[in-house]
């Protein structure tokens, strides 16, 4: 089946907690809403790339800052420690290996679980 | 670095043949012009992803056909048989793990190597 990206995104409203919509082997791709600033924090085993679709995205780095509008995509290499930051709500396609914690190894009161939409 | 797809859209014109953008681990991130109809052909070791972001896009399968336009996206599952076709040109970012042929199994003279830009 296929799927629109934003009859997906309208059926959420909470930032930083992505949603699944297609698996494709054994990766998962999501869509998720951003406001705010994320946690510090990295994926060792693995790469994850965000493809903006609304508003403009920060991917803050140790060594200088990324910014993303839409139609634009970074792969955060694996092991570099990465922090979110948008000032207004940004929509975005996440890719990566299916079960990434999406605040890696930092945990905390950010850590979602991903759910089907 | 950050990838643009509309400036990477802007450097090649020829139809069915895939630019890689970006890796993501083992996988690649190609830019596909789309026009006419593709080969029937099957990736029997891996699923396809395909994203519209121009166009209209009909994805051929042997039990029904499957038309996508800008933003919508659909994964053709391992080992399924596919044709896609367009009308009209159709921009499309494809995700699937690195090495795969466009082709498939199929060859033929539409098979292209992939390039990087």
């Amino acid at each position: 089946m296929k799927v629109n990206l934003d009859e997906k995104l309208a059926l959420f409203n909470a930032h930083w907690s992505p949603k699944l919509i297609a698996k494709l082997n054994d990766y998962e791709i999501k869509l998720v809403k951003i406001k705010g600033e994320f946690v510090w924090h990295t994926h060792e085993e693995t790469d994850e790339l965000f493809l903006v679709l609304e508003g403009n995205l920060t991917i803050q780095l140790r060594t200088g800052d990324i910014t993303l509008g839409p139609r634009e995509m970074y792969v955060v290499p694996r092991g570099v420690e990465h922090c979110p930051i948008a000032e207004g709500e940004v929509s975005a396609m996440l890719i990566e290996p299916t079960g990434v914690v999406n605040t890696g190894a930092a945990g905390g009161n950010l850590t979602a679980k991903t759910e089907q939409i």
